[in-house]
């Protein structure tokens, strides 16, 4: 944790919406590991996605040293929300802590995780499946948002991801369905209020948010409150397109 | 380090330049450090200067978790360089292994890397010298520097930082001589090819270079070779502008 508990403002729903925010708009983060030679705090630079719950996904080669570290000490910490202009300090980041979990090839979870990985990295597909390449779920323990200058809150493991509330192959399902029936993203974007000048693409749908990517560029929108189900994502979406 | 022994390439001039270009031209970094409470590797962001020598230096409250981490683990790394557009791996970065040493606020050394780090950072004038802040010394051990895909390098401490030449009195007296001449920084930067828009300045004169900041974005810019004494850089400099 970043700041002391004296410093602390209470966790409410809108800090929790900036950490999701920050941590499923995030393209790269700087990522933390304990180097397995050295004993050293070893900090890189990963391209990352997000699991359908919120899980942050990095993809690494077996051949760079920040992967030989994680699997012999798991314990690791990731840095999302990069600063634009102005003062560096002045722009929210979170530091999430994590347990990494390699993800098995042959299970399941590979094959949407590899799918949500390519929406957001379509370059990515170049080396997705070389054999010295893998997938990580960096498992959120708590975490340190600091929102500008003073504004530092703690989070929970809960505040970050995101309830399935019916199954998850319900939700990867309407993922699949709303980016296949090419909902208009760049319109889709505008009507949320984001400056878009470039054609964007939708790289995620949950029951807490749209993930968004226009570019090399990614960013989220959060909903209001948290969709129950599916088909209120569904209703939620045609609603904001129907208002223009 | 980033990388295997077989993906390294043979470290030469030009990336040991690219190397000091990342870290002496960085505004801010990515500091990784042991969390003093839970063991994990934490990362989080810090502004960034460098004192005359090379050194990475940091301005930290003992409110804050990394510092008290610091203080009890001096082990550290830092990651330097941001992505510009397009994929964010494609963009140069370094990782400097480092240890942390709190600079005394009565010591001699003090008084320069305040100046530095001012020259920078002109708006922490508001908390620099707040009872809490201090600066630390990240004293390079050794790094990983990663050009680019398949673009990798093990550097030195030696790689990164600057001899002086004569003393380091001389090339801080050199320094503040050049800053207080009113130097056309503007013109100088786009006599270098820097395409600024902007009005910048010079933040730091040494024997290897010239960093210089707009608004809030620093770079830094390296001689061809090593300076032997400030006097070769006053008429290095003079020979830039002459040109024009």
């Amino acid at each position: 944790m970043a700041e002391t508990q004296s410093v602390l403002r209470q966790t409410d729903d809108e800090s929790r919406r900036l950490a999701r925010k920050l941590l499923r708009g995030a393209s790269f983060v700087s990522l933390a590991v304990c180097d397995q030679q050295s004993g050293f705090p070893a900090v890189s630079r990963a391209l990352t996605a997000t699991d359908y719950d919120g899980v942050p996904v990095i993809l690494i080669s077996s051949l760079a040293a920040h992967t030989k570290s994680l699997l012999a000490d798991q314990r690791c910490s990731l840095l999302a929300g990069e600063p634009g202009k102005g003062d560096p300090l002045a722009h929210a980041r979170i530091t999430v802590f994590a347990q990494a979990h390699a993800v098995d090839r042959d299970s399941e979870a590979h094959g949407s995780i590899r799918r949500r990985f390519l929406n957001r990295h379509p370059k990515s597909a170049l080396y997705i499946d070389f054999p010295d390449f893998a997938f990580f779920r960096l498992m959120p323990m708590y975490a340190s948002l600091n929102g500008g200058f003073g504004r530092a809150f703690a989070l929970e493991s809960q505040d970050l991801l995101t309830p399935a509330g019916s199954s998850a192959s319900d939700w990867l399902r309407l993922e699949e369905e709303i980016m296949s029936t090419n909902q208009d993203a760049t319109q889709l974007a505008r009507t949320l209020g984001y400056a878009i000048t470039k054609k964007c693409h939708l790289t995620g749908v949950d029951s807490s948010g749209i993930d968004f990517a226009t570019g090399s560029v990614s960013f989220r929108y959060e909903f209001k409150s948290q969709q129950p189900d599916p088909q209120s994502v569904i209703d939620e979406i045609s609603r904001i397109l129907d208002i223009v």
